[in-house]
């Protein structure tokens, strides 16, 4: 980005009719100090876009706006990528609908799934039309703005940001997700019980982190040079903290959300380093925890129900006008993203090191170089560098290379429409503990309910 | 071994005592028109090393015998093993108690193997076992004919080659298995009915062999140049070749052995690539075929009982001493097997082709290097060498490498006496459904039931 | 091949005017017991061609003839590929005057180069024109015989065969030479001399071989069982063995090809591992040798001045009229190639296993994938499997990887027709021991004295 | 370094006596504004450390010293090691008669070396010498101060660095070198002279570094968004920038240090991505630029002569002793060096990024991964981990990987003991252009010339 006039710049928002990353990243823009611009908001949902371009001008009205932005709803994804200095990609690959169907046909197969967008058969499944329209986001980004930066914030994370330097190597892509930052708060929350200090920031917790988005590990991880890792092994050494939950105790947390640490604290025990995703997520890489819905609660989580997703969907504009309308309070102030930052670096405006999802040319030498890995990384101008990491450890990397193979596969198998590749992959993941001609069946089934959203495939 | 006096050699024979293999050998030995020589049987149970020598001498006495062979029943292994031309190694990696708490265990946490002797939580178990009695093996075997080809015929193959080569990686060992052959007449069964041909001898069906042994796959297979993959396909569009079977008729094949092929043909339908094993063994390598007795029948197999074992067991002596008194028919004629042609090879008698277990050096480019494969390779005077064997696709790849990596943890685990590495072999094999902790406790119950055997272990 | 009538098969011999590999086959095809056909002959002389036809039908007309074979000089290359089932490639890529200013310009800079069809500035611009024909020849034969094995005889060996293999990786392609049977006969020589044993055959000595054509190398050899290179260790350390040579004495031996071994052997001195090829090959790879005439001498070796190979060129015509008029002598037998056995082992009329030049697969895994190395390699029906070599020993690698990648980036350039690249590769040959800018100077003369052999480039 | 007192640090400093570093450091150490402690000074010449003692000490008290530093010359490592923090390798390893000696013999030989403490014949063999002392070192900071940092400045850099390393894989260690530091201001000039902004700060200017020490590449670099290597291209279009010199210019600088980046540009002009190091280095690396002494003044730059190097040994400590009796001047202010800084980074207080040589655990993905590398790294408490740099460019490969084997090679052979490895990686060096015999009797000569420092070579 030579000689850029870093006061003005355009961020194509893709995805910009979006219910929440959208809203937060809003704020954020409001209160930077030094960043102004344009965002041009493109979604399939052009109303949605709309509600958005109306919503981010509000807030630019509030007061502690301090920044110059401009929000426009764009009917044309042309129209939002030309001459962007940011792409910022955050969208749903297949309605609601389609997830539903994701996570439904294989309950009826017996295989349940808490969140059903990364992995499993939901997961490389919605990974199969989340590719095929990343692939064209590519080649338009290429076209359009091919000096830009592309911040993907999609899931399948993975298959996503993998789909666009698949597909054009030359684009400067990486991908952010929050999970990394909660196992930090869980470690913080852990120095202030322990130590006796008081609770850190987040960032003060210094993590190295490895593996693939919502499978990272945590190796190394040390809160003014005491070693954090010993003092997890030392809490779960503690009476009633790795014990059984009941469905009650869940439940009364009111939250999907919500849990117990106990998959995270089990891995702990005997693999010796940190998975850094909730348990949710965790859950849906190693099998023997999603039995059934009582074994799922037994380790202290829960299935989030499409309804809530649902709900949520339909409640959100809603509330969004009433915020406008001054029904609902309203309070602008930073977010805990790091998406603001990162831009800033990006533009030359202060380097900064934190995890994100990059093509592994070496990060960590122990899983396939190409494939997208999270891991540290360094922002500076123009340039986004991971930080080595060194290998997974020999148990761990038979937990995480099926997986990237798998993920390898689905973008393999959407860029060429290959649907036995696309099952094979299906078949190899770990909780599809299906007999193959069955498991093929239920594939079959997915693929049938989604088929509009899979264009060019032989179903 | 230059120089050698071919008239004579040496063979030792580790696990001498056996019910099985040995007394294949003795046939072919007798039956050897250039090998001559001395055979000493070591055997934990020196009583049936002296039934074997027994046997040996009286094969010797049959008509038809040309060969000149002297069995020695020796009390110990540094007797059998000093200054040896061939060692074989055949043993029970501890009794068939052992075993039987390595099917019974698991089968509490509803986990079934129809063997139970190469992979899974059995086979990994039973390898650890076996790991510490071939790091004794290697160590003497360096000491005291550091110049002998070892030829290894135990399970789990793979892991008790590799302690072999991972012990002494300057010892000449390789390890065989006629699971290959199995296929090779499946296909010669498919030549004759569809090319109208007669039923060609195996060895006329050319493959190229790949994978580890148990979990071989055949990529590339003909007959004078008739592709039979092509074959395969073919014949699994059949109306009926593909279809559930019932218990009653897998118990009217009275055997334990037979199967019907389901699991090699439905992967092969989804793979394009044929497994080589039998259905016993490949149902233990992928999910999803052994969730009850019921499903195992569906597709055609069944469980082998222990009980089956210790009666086959049992049995034994009473039919060799049978047979040499007469009241048993016996008949000198040559197995299938290729020991002995082996043997010739490697004496400089004669080059040959086969497919056999050896350290990966590059024969199976993505597969790590160093881990035990099986793959043709050639045979001639003091030397085996692999043919290079390509790489395994894709999605096979993602099958295969899972359980590689396993059995290498498994290796490391017995040289260094590290149970948590081990149990992370464990829990990582595809049919450990169970959540961490089960499969914890499963672990633990299985080392304690057999922990005579695993001497030096903290259990 | 599935299904082919061996009877009669058809080859096409591109560079079907050759004055020297094209009559050894001729021979040898008139010999076979098995095989009969038609030889297309296609050459750029197509006078040439013609000769040669009336050569190889004047062949099957002598006595001892017992095959039956016809030979057709024609005018395209596509009459000559048209369903071919063996394509011989063994051509001259650009004429005697490319090759005198491949020699001569080198030469005024100071570097001097025995042979100069291979490696070395001379070596890698030969290649790079050969490359452009090969990437012809590659897209012809997929087009026309995709079924066809093509056997390359043509240096630079590895660039030609490599081409083929990156234009077109489906075409079935190895390439021969007979170099390794020269350090046979060597070692062969030596057995006779030390072990009082009578003169072996080539074949029965033994041999490892790994490397790149003409830098092959030998780290294993045996003769029934007998260690040969200790008795090269052996047969160096004898007093005269290496010693300096005089030009008188080298000019005695009347032979442009003739040696003393004392490259290979001083080699092997400091290395413990034998190089395959001749002095004058060697003295190209490995810098010392060729700072002079005198130095060439020294080592008792000589340049072959392109006088002598215009001579031979010139004198070939005449020569095989002479045959055909009765006014030379002619015999009629078998050659020490072994072309027409590969032919019969890849027609399923029995295997063999011989050194050839594939691409790397494994064989050599320290070696990278896809170049083309030589190894030995296992011939049967319709397949070449090479054998796994291992690595080669830490020290030669640093001696031959420098030249894989050079020739990698040859026809890398060739392809992309970019000069830099291929700078780069004469560069960092260890005989341009030019600086960059004089270096840079002799290969733009280079390039500007045979141009019209480099179409596409912008010279 | 958990709960380590920052206030006051212990630093081992082997090589005490140091008449360049030590000063350097001792200044900046004065000036730190938050690091206090002890340095431990040890020198085989005690007389040398103890001069640094008193040096040190007055520096303390000097106008401007705002920190609390104690100097101990100690006459035993061990006293130096134990417990320190930080350990400081900065040594000559052998005498400056032995440097005579490594530059003397190869010159007798027609090999001239303008350095010769890295590469070529004569830096591997001081790299001998060297790997032998640093096994000691690495051994004794295991024992005695295995949580210390150690950071070397010892040349051949990357044998050293390994050593360490390879001996002691836990040790933390980085080694580190002010060259990239040169072609960070050249750039600046750059930028000054073609964009008319004035001359920024050499941290200013951002640089992607990879390779190896004295060799290291920069395949980007900007400021504030400016293509510099695009400048460089332009640059080296001018008229008179690539020209060449004559001994009288080169003569008149009057520096043995100076160079007119004839050689730098050149290979720029050619790989297209631009060497760090000074001429006199680089010209070490790539054959061609040191023929004779013409040619190296032809390319602008000049040899060290020993002479130079005795007289500077010899007349540092009267210019320390008359600076401390006030008969020099002395301005005590900050070095452009980074070491204070990196400590504190190490110790928590603030993060940095720059270039050092660090183990390959994947930074360079096309380079072996343990060999030492140089690339830029992230410094964060107790951390230090290197960005990736991603590959070297393939023409460029070839010219740096073969020196990667050699410095493996000659520390292999160091720890082993192993003369004939060593003797490998001297002849596989690009600038031994010697016939292997030839290179066999100067690498004697060598060897005999500083064997009293090759203890345990039978030599």
């Amino acid at each position: 980005m030579p000689d850029k006039e870093v006061a003005r710049i355009k961020i194509a928002y893709l995805g910009g009719g979006s219910r929440g990353w959208a809203h937060v990243l809003m704020r954020d823009l409001a209160l930077s100090p030094v960043l102004s611009g344009e965002v041009y908001l493109y979604d399939i949902n052009l109303e949605a876009a709309k509600l958005n371009e109306e919503f981010g001008t509000w807030i630019q009205q509030q007061p502690g706006a301090i920044s110059d932005w401009r929000y426009y709803a764009v009917p044309t994804i042309e129209e939002a990528l030309r001459d962007a200095d940011f792409v910022i990609c955050s969208i749903q690959p297949g309605p609601l609908e389609a997830m539903e169907q994701d996570l439904a046909i294989p309950a009826k197969y017996g295989l349940l799934y808490p969140v059903g967008d990364t992995i499993g058969a939901p997961g490389l499944v919605r990974g199969l039309r989340a590719a095929l329209i990343y692939e064209d986001f590519a080649q338009k980004i290429a076209d359009l703005c091919p000096q830009a930066w592309v911040i993907n914030y999609t899931n399948p994370m993975t298959i996503c940001t993998r789909t666009l330097t698949k597909v054009c190597p030359e684009l400067k892509v990486f991908g952010c997700c929050h999970e990394v930052f909660g196992v930090q708060e869980l470690l913080a929350e852990l120095v202030e019980k322990y130590l006796g200090a008081p609770r850190p920031n987040r960032r003060e917790i210094e993590v190295n982190v490895l593996g693939i988005n919502h499978f990272t590990w945590i190796d190394h991880a040390t809160y003014k040079g005491h070693d954090l890792l010993e003092l997890v092994r030392h809490h779960i050494a503690q009476e009633g903290v790795l014990r059984p939950y009941t469905k009650e105790e869940v439940l009364s947390w009111n939250s999907y959300f919500a849990c117990a640490h106990q998959v995270k604290y089990q891995l702990f025990k005997h693999y010796g380093v940190l998975a850094a995703a909730g348990d949710r997520h965790l859950a849906e890489f190693v099998p023997g925890f999603l039995t059934d819905e009582e074994t799922v609660y037994r380790y202290g989580f829960s299935l989030t129900p499409i309804s809530y997703r649902y709900q949520r969907w339909e409640e959100a504009p809603a509330k969004i006008k009433a915020i406008m309308e001054g029904k609902e309070p309203f309070k602008l102030e930073h977010s805990s993203e790091e998406g603001t930052e990162q831009m800033c670096a990006l533009l030359g405006l202060g380097d900064m090191m934190t995890n994100c999802n990059l093509p592994n040319e070496g990060q960590i030498p122990n899983l396939p170089l190409g494939a997208v890995v999270e891991t540290n990384a360094y922002f500076s101008r123009d340039s986004v560098r991971p930080l080595t990491a060194g290998p997974l450890p020999e148990g761990v990397i038979n937990l995480v290379e099926p997986h990237v193979r798998n993920q390898e596969m689905i973008v393999e198998a959407a860029l060429t429409r290959d649907v036995d590749l696309a099952f094979q992959a299906v078949f190899s993941d770990p909780l599809t503990t299906l007999p193959i001609d069955k498991a093929w069946a239920m594939f079959q089934e997915m693929l049938q309910a989604t088929k509009e959203w899979l264009p060019g495939f032989d179903i």
